[in-house]
Formats: structure tokens, C-alpha cells, sequence
């Protein structure tokens, strides 16, 4: 029976391959694997991505930067992602997680927003990443 | 001529309408106006909100209730927004931007991305905020 409705069988891949992209992003970021990072994201100006407590970095530039000075850097970071909601609406999509971190000086739990979009070839590449650390009391209210 | 690519003109519309609705969204919060703030979300499973240092809210019921709890609460926050970036995809839009905080005792900033989906009659609600306070120094890494 054709339908305009996607099934909710295609659904289920399609929030599947988010997840796996999903997955890959925080794979390189616990290998340091600047090249695996760099292949997973867009690469122009839409790009926008927070690491906890810091500005709003915009355009893939800055972005690349950031994660070579991260991956420089002394930190190697283990992260047990849990809370895992993936949203699929056509060609875009968001997970939202919470990172619970594994730091050799602690631990602490960051809330992460991860924006996807579809590529013609099928992949599905990182556009936003905002991850907001989870602390103890409310924050904006 | 026709065309299949989206002229730059409807996408200069389609990114101005996101951006009422994103000044919506921080005019209801101003303004602690419950209707309007429950009037811009989209009300279902997907909904997903991050106050700054609070965990991940999911689904619009317990959104409600923490947009309740804010707005009977003392703080009366006032927003000045800056660096707003809005990117549009089909019917899935997202705002990156800082709400610049005045409130009673004190001052701060805060990084959010709020993603908006088009409903069936063209409206853009809310699907998403994500807020993540800006500290000296990095969180991350």
C-alpha cells in the first residue's frame, strides 16, 4: 500500500543512523581523533557548538580549532551516555543526551543538544553541538 | 522563472518569521506569561527544555510545570539578545544566540539553541531550548 506517511519501520532507521552518528561524535572526542571529528561534522558557516561554560563558537572554522586545542590538551575524557532522545523531521535531526563524564581529576554530567542534517549521500552530519553542564540548583529561573 | 531551489527572498522570510517566534519566546519570559509561553510550544513527546544548570526536562508536561514554577518564583529576569543566528531547513529551524541576563542581583549570560518546527498552517513553534551558562574558563575540556 503506498502512502505519503513514512513508515514507522523507516522512522526506526533513521533515528538509528542518527544515533550511530550520534555515537561517532563522542567516539572520536574519547579517542582524540581529530580526523574522525573533522569527517562528522558539516564544514560551513551554520555550524555552531558550545563546550560546557564557554561562548558560542560559530562557522567550522573556529569549531575545528577548538577541538584540536581540546585534543591537545592534558584531559582525556570517558563518557556514558545515557538518556538518549533522537527527533527525526525529514532531513534534520536532534539527539538530546546526558553526558555522564569520566575525567581523571572527577566527574560531572553535561545535558547535550546535537544537531544533525542529511546529506544527499545519506550521512548524516553534525551541525550544532551545545552541551550545558548540569549543576546543582536551577540556573535561570 | 521557475525553479525547484528556494529563492533567497523566502528564505529571508522564513528566518525572519523564526525570529519573531524566538523574540516571542523571550517576550512571554519577560513578561512571566504562561498563556503565551504555552502558546509558542509545540505540546507533545518531543519537547525538550534545559534551564542553565538544571537537568534535561522531556515532553511538554514537565515543561509546563517548570515554566509555572519560574514564573511564580521572586526573579524577574529582563533579556537583551545578541549574536542571533538562525538557520532554516525545510520545516525544522534553529536559533543560536546569548541572552545577555539583567535580573534583580546580578548579571550573566547565558548561550541558547532553540529549535522550531512549521506546523500544517505556518506557524513556527518551539521544540526545543536549550540554555547553557557561560563561565570564565572552559567546562569541557
Amino acid at each position: 500500500m503506498p502512502s505519503e506517511e513514512p513508515s514507522p519501520r523507516v522512522d526506526e532507521v533513521d533515528r538509528a543512523a542518527v544515533s550511530a552518528a550520534n555515537g561517532a561524535f563522542y567516539e572520536a572526542f574519547e579517542a582524540r581523533d581529530l580526523d574522525a571529528m573533522s569527517d562528522l561534522w558539516a564544514h560551513d558557516d551554520r555550524v555552531v557548538c558550545v563546550h560546557p561554560g564557554w561562548t558560542t563558537l560559530r562557522g567550522w572554522g573556529p569549531v575545528a580549532a577548538s577541538w584540536a586545542a581540546i585534543f591537545g590538551g592534558p584531559q582525556h575524557l570517558q563518557f556514558i551516555l545515557t538518556d538518549e532522545h533522537v527527533v527525526v523531521v525529514d532531513d534534520v535531526a536532534w539527539v538530546s543526551c546526558d553526558e555522564n563524564l569520566l575525567a581523571g581529576d572527577g566527574s560531572g554530567t553535561v545535558t547535550s543538544l546535537n544537531v544533525f542534517t542529511r546529506e544527499g549521500d545519506g550521512r548524516w552530519l553534525m551541525l550544532a553541538h551545545h552541551g550545558a553542564p548540569v549543576m546543582t540548583g536551577p540556573g535561570e529561573p
